[in-house]
């Protein structure tokens, strides 16, 4: 029985002076390269220049480095990682009684801070660039709230004004988000909103609408560069992103080196690309520089289908077309998905890192349905004690497939997820679940068609 | 600078073969014993075939034993303990900080679990003891919430029936944690109901009233006595949840051991007492076998403040009057504070073993109002990074007290605060905090008065 075997402990912490101290860059260990972010207007490749007024400098420098293999984490951020971090890596003993599988799951577990997720391990690291650039504030967007609040709290940490553009159905459905992020000091807006131009439109031409993501995305890049001593940050996609949550991946490895212990399975949900691409990159790099294999599972909703009903091709980040192109898998920028309650996965595209790794076949993607997801969810929490984010618990639900195969195969597989966030907001969507009221909610060839009718010509032709 | 002091890291973590193998009782160190519990009808004190009706066996046996030093935790609740513990002992670098006190402040943070509480410590060894008799079902009430999830999740685990009755005015503040008991499989009633005799007769008495803990525990009695294979079961107030919850005080005492430091100051809020009792009684122990010295101090709300505003006498401890009389500090079983947001607080009375200990001058307690507790908490949560439960914020208002007075001496006291729950599922109160409309309600001298003319005479004449 598994949870006899008493050499493996059921947490696992890294000693606080064994927290990485830099972020890993897996951009240096790709053949293909992601392809840059370029112009809307004529296609060309985004300069240093270019990108400042929008972004800040010193994270714009990492988004653009494709070299670097590694980048020092500053003093003060890893300061701030000691308040919460390391983060326990999880042998989930007690969801493997349940399942009777012989397959050894463990969990990375990055809930357990105010902001409820991983979004903070990225949010403190481009307060601190803002601040250092001396910015008098930020502007972003928030699906989930996830990010929203983790900005909140870095903010707050430096002193720095903090305008969120939060999804309208999440703002709806988790109203004590905003309650958070203004304990932390922000000022939280639905989004679409009568307070940008960008905001205006959308709202006019699809009035009642829920919003996206790439709504938020257009109003608050537009409040940065429209409001003097602001720049635009962003909790996903970017390169930068992904280098910062590469420290999930390396406290992972190094933890399950401790332990002695190699996965053979590594799942994260994918939304915008921060959580499988922060959990995994580690992983990646060890099999693009062919030290290692491990199968590696992105999960998606089966109601926002990037990876496995997209296309790869350049296209907007954001509804209101007025962001660089970035080169993805994409349902098209015009895509709004059904108000499917995972809201931190309801982008139409995906990180461009991932989406060239994916393109190159170094792993593989899973849509899933959010009644199955969230039967995975119930079974995870009465099991493990933790009740997670619908997001996170697309991972559990591709998990609990794994180690259910493991069951008929005999295999003893090892399988690690990344379980970014608890669903302490996300009550509304259990409710429905509990009641027997949610729905799953697919896009018909229809649908996806229409969205990709409407891919940019440039970069594409 | 104090984040410069490397020799003491920012959380300390036992390892798992720490976790204590043995609660503590703090009655077998008491020289005056807590009094017992009396019949209502003649003030004989209930002997264990009596109690067995209501409660579970084993725990009967707990509750009357005041000489046993240390019980024995079973193995399956270890196992379970595992899942959570050991819980961090926290260096509060931050706070320090932002206070810019000499004092070096430390809390044991018990709220890293989906009960979001130390009341998963006591509800696990509760349902125990209940599937272990072959019991069916168990009954409870719950103030904020947080012990009925706990309920929930122990109930969960060894599936037992679980039945709750929500204080009201919690039920409607936190409709969320009802979601989450449901998610655990609970029931959750909200309290005073026309489910209960008792409680049909509350409802027609106080038309319109927001209900107490005292109101809730009777309706959970009745239910208990009244369905068969069923037991009452209780998160605070009884000699048998301060012995689960001594493990909080175990470790923390371990976790200085092992830092090579010793408190001067330790904090908990009282409500019923588990905080204060369980983060509290194994150094109490200490002082009472002359061992060491502390100052204990216990924060009760001034809108609730049974030790500071209280009788020593002997009471019920439910508002229905069914229950058997306890003998503590209460303003009497009438006593329905306003309503207060800090619902775990809403008690009349407390702990007979604090009452006792309170009554041989052990340990001080301060009556704080919650406007000024809510600055606490936001300040604690900006520097801190935790969103703190009003209960527990109690604590932390002492606290920065302690170490603003540290300030002014410039004495380098050592302050530790148990942190026991988190503030996710009270974003009412706090959006009233930030809001500005949130206001203080103490009770008047008449309020006070009135509670305490209507004490039973049996046990107190």
């Amino acid at each position: 029985m598994a949870r006899n075997d008493k050499s493996i402990p059921y947490k696992t912490y890294l000693d606080e002076n064994e927290i990485p101290r830099q972020w890993y860059n897996v951009r240096a260990d790709m053949k293909n390269k992601p392809a840059p972010l370029i112009s809307p207007a004529d296609g060309h490749a985004l300069t240093l220049e270019e990108m400042n007024p929008i972004f800040c400098e010193e994270l714009n420098k990492q988004e653009l480095d494709n070299d670097t293999r590694f980048f020092d984490i500053p003093e003060s951020v890893v300061d701030f990682y000691k308040m919460y971090r390391p983060s326990p890596l999880v042998r989930a003993y007690f969801l493997e009684k349940v399942l009777g599988t012989p397959a050894k799951i463990y969990y990375k577990f990055e809930g357990n801070n105010t902001s409820g997720s991983h979004k903070l391990n990225s949010a403190i690291a481009q307060a601190y660039y803002a601040k250092a650039q001396g910015l008098k504030g930020v502007t972003t967007e928030t699906g989930a709230g996830q990010w929203g609040t983790a900005l909140s709290m870095a903010c707050a940490y430096y002193d720095l004004d903090c305008k969120v553009y939060m999804v309208k159905v999440s703002y709806e459905q988790k109203p004590f988000r905003r309650e958070v992020m203004r304990t932390y000091g922000a000022n939280v807006t639905p989004s679409p909103s009568n307070t940008t131009q960008v905001g205006k439109k959308i709202l006019a031409e699809h009035p009642g609408t829920t919003g996206s993501l790439g709504c938020a995305i257009s109003e608050a890049v537009e409040a940065a560069v429209t409001t003097p001593g602001y720049r635009y940050v962003l909790g996903s996609v970017l390169n930068q992103v992904l280098l910062h949550q590469s420290i999930i991946g390396l406290e992972t490895k190094a933890a399950f080196e401790k332990l002695g212990v190699k996965p053979d399975i590594l799942i994260g949900c994918a939304g915008g690309g921060s959580n499988l691409g922060g959990f995994a990159s580690p992983f990646i790099g060890e099999i693009l520089r062919g030290e290692n294999n491990y199968e590696i599972i992105g999960v998606e909703p089966a109601s926002c289908p990037s990876f496995t009903r997209g296309k790869f091709a350049y296209d907007f980040c954001d509804t209101g077309m007025i962001c660089p192109l970035a080169k993805m898998y994409t349902l098209g920028s015009q895509f709004i998905p059904s108000a499917n309650h995972a809201g931190g996965l309801r982008f139409h595209g995906i990180s461009p890192i991932l989406a060239q790794l994916y393109a190159d076949k170094v792993f593989s993607v899973r849509a899933v349905e959010q009644t199955s997801v969230f039967e995975a969810a119930e079974m995870f929490a009465r099991s493990e004690g933790i009740l997670p984010a619908p997001e996170s618990s697309h991972a559990i639900r591709v998990a609990i497939d794994e180690a259910l195969k493991c069951k008929e195969t005999g295999e003893e597989k090892v399988i690690a997820f990344n379980l970014t966030g608890t669903g302490y907001f996300d009550l509304v969507a259990y409710e429905q679940y509990n009641n027997g009221t949610m729905t799953d909610t697919i896009p018909t060839d229809e649908d996806i068609a229409r969205g990709l009718a409407l891919l940019p010509k440039v970069g594409n032709e």
